[in-house]
């Protein structure tokens, strides 16, 4: 096998989020008959269900009209739009944002992972990835030829802190990494890093010279009015070793829009746009344009959204903790759910096919989040409230059905 | 200095089209006074002057009304509009594309480009360039660690051909080349490469088993009635080893959206759906709806903007030819020029700083097109007409001030 199939082998996205129309489901044997009740696509939250920032289209139109200087903007986006989401952002990660040194603009936070990560890792670099933990990270550090060294966080045993395990990441430090990419709220598992926790990271990283790379798509979206922590924030890591990533997809419903950023160190954002000019020029120019609606919803808005997530958790949970042989930690914040279930007859990837063949709910299994997941799934519980319930039952069903 | 420090040193934007604001203009030293005259940015078309293909603005509503299955498409793509195009695409490049197998929506051809050589380039492999060609071409294969093996273009000394050194492509091939990139319409000359050369191509190509990428991005816009041989559609060779890039950000003027696509070898477009799930999932969901409109132009909307283009054309070579020292090739498709200045006593780093400051005039240096264009600067000339001759007016004026 040549050096490219087996790079491409493991980058194998058969069951990412999103792809499962590309399973092949013929050869599952269903012996149980259909059940009935909607559809349910937990790979990704509906926003049919929870709809976009109201007036983000009028936005994208009035940039549409407003011609060649906003479908042609630097690499890094515009100018003026940098200003507008530096200085919002600013506020809400309690840091120092220079617009014009410290932030890019990329297609979603994807995009700002992949520059982040291609403008960070040389090849057989080791980079420290959380398991579990977004499903990208992983395959990031191997597509830049990079050498993963996990990190568990035993999200189980602590209810407190997300449970990363610090000695294992003074270790890998000790060991020579020299980058860490981890999720705030954790993805998939939805919990907080406590302030002991990010102090400690903060530290550990400063004593060893390591980049630190945050992911916080989610951090606006906090459950039970929990407390939560920006690295950045802290003073106690130099700035210019520390990249925060976040983007509106989400809690905000603007995944069509691709809309993303990074903001933080200038040496590494200035290498992130040398790489967004090769991968895909800029954002788009119309799309940017949007980000403008970000942080500026409508009074009460992005409140009402955070009483309606919880509320889901709240039966999803409940539903899953009183199921028999389920175990779930509950969302601290965002809007994933990833629970255990007990041993079945059938492997995690043809569990996931019957889900969808059999319960038509579609679910993305553990082993994307980290190769020991294999009694896991994640579900992203941003649906119809109702209809997200019922799908928990018909899981529920299926496993039972199932059970060794 | 690093692996990584070198890398992204080679990756420098700061000529790059677009990004001109963020040259250092200061210590230029402006000798002659500011010219009078409408400010031009020659670096990209201006969509104000040619806008967009009507309706496109609509069907993106459309796609925002149609809400979370447009936002959440496959990453190669939503299903329907990839068969839409496939169709289209299949009529125009003479070949045979299926949708679910062998096309892939991107943003931007720049995404395009850059997920094909992603999936086709390992570390060490050489990679045969043209030069000159699209600046990001050689870019990317330094970016993916392979070695770019020039093939020299002899564009003044051949009216019937693009002049492709095909002696030089065949001990390319013959040394171990296994992938050749080119553009055709060749960016940034806006020649046509004849029928005799795209056959050659293909044959040595089949000879010494090497895969071709074609750039088309400006295959629509043709001037003088002339021919265009598509590479795909010869049938000499392996269609296994051809992808063909094209999209509506140029002639069609839809660039805010970014959107491109690739179609040819499944097992490319299948690493390359791989690796866009790493880089930004997908092309904007929203965005892809767009794509509808390519190929959909009302009735003589596309005849009459090649016109037009080709009247521009038409006087600035004129220009060029009647200027002393000057050498252009006149613009056989697409909008670009590409002139040779006469010796100067500033280097064309400062030129084009001063061309800015001083008569308001963006161009792109030629050493964006290959190392040794320090005496060519390209223009794009989708402009407004009249803009776009006076600023001719003032180039000239200009190189005379600062020639030996």
């Amino acid at each position: 096998m040549s050096l490219l199939e087996e790079k491409f082998l493991k980058l194998g996205a058969e069951y990412a989020p999103g792809q499962e129309v590309r399973q092949n489901t013929v050869e599952v044997d269903i012996h149980k008959k259909r059940m009935l009740g909607s559809s349910v696509d937990f790979s990704h939250g509906d926003v049919d269900a929870f709809e976009p920032i109201p007036g983000s289209l009028d936005i994208f139109i009035e940039g549409v009209n407003s011609g060649g200087k906003q479908a042609y903007t630097e690499y890094r986006g515009s100018k003026n739009i940098r200003e507008d989401a530096a200085e919002k952002l600013s506020i809400f990660a309690g840091t120092t944002i220079n617009a014009e040194q410290n932030l890019i603009i990329t297609p979603g936070t994807q995009g700002a992972l992949f520059l982040a990560m291609g403008a960070s890792i040389s090849r057989g670099d080791k980079v420290a990835i959380v398991e579990p933990d977004y499903f990208a990270n992983r395959k990031l550090v191997e597509f830049f030829d990079g050498e993963v060294v996990p990190v568990h966080m035993d999200y189980f045993d602590n209810d407190n802190s997300a449970g990363l395990n610090l000695t294992q990441l003074e270790d890998a430090f000790r060991a020579g990494v020299r980058l860490f990419l981890f999720s705030n709220p954790n993805n998939p598992i939805g919990v907080i890093y406590s302030q002991e926790e990010i102090y400690e990271i903060a530290e550990l990283a400063q004593n060893y010279g390591v980049t630190v790379i945050v992911d916080e798509l989610y951090s606006r979206q906090i459950f039970d009015g929990r407390a939560y922590t920006h690295l950045c924030a802290q003073n106690i890591l130099n700035p210019e070793n520390i990249i925060t990533i976040m983007g509106p997809s989400k809690t905000e419903s603007l995944s069509g829009y691709r809309l993303g950023v990074a903001f933080g160190s200038a040496k590494i954002i200035d290498r992130m746009e040398k790489l967004q000019a090769i991968v895909s020029l800029r954002d788009g120019g119309y799309n940017q344009a949007v980000l403008k609606s970000w942080f500026s919803e409508p009074k009460g808005w992005m409140e009402k959204r955070i009483a309606q997530h919880q509320a889901i958790r709240d039966d999803l949970v409940k539903k899953f903790w009183n199921a028999q042989g389920f175990k779930v930690r509950a969302t601290e914040a965002g809007s994933y759910l990833f629970p255990q279930f007990p041993e079945l007859t059938i492997s995690i990837y043809d569990f996931v096919k019957v889900l969808r063949v059999q319960a038509a709910v579609t679910v993305t299994p553990g082993t994307e989040f980290g190769p020991k997941f294999k009694d896991s799934f994640r579900i992203n519980f941003s649906q119809n409230h109702q209809v997200a319930t019922d799908a928990i039952d018909r899981i529920i069903q299926v496993v039972e059905e199932y059970r060794k």
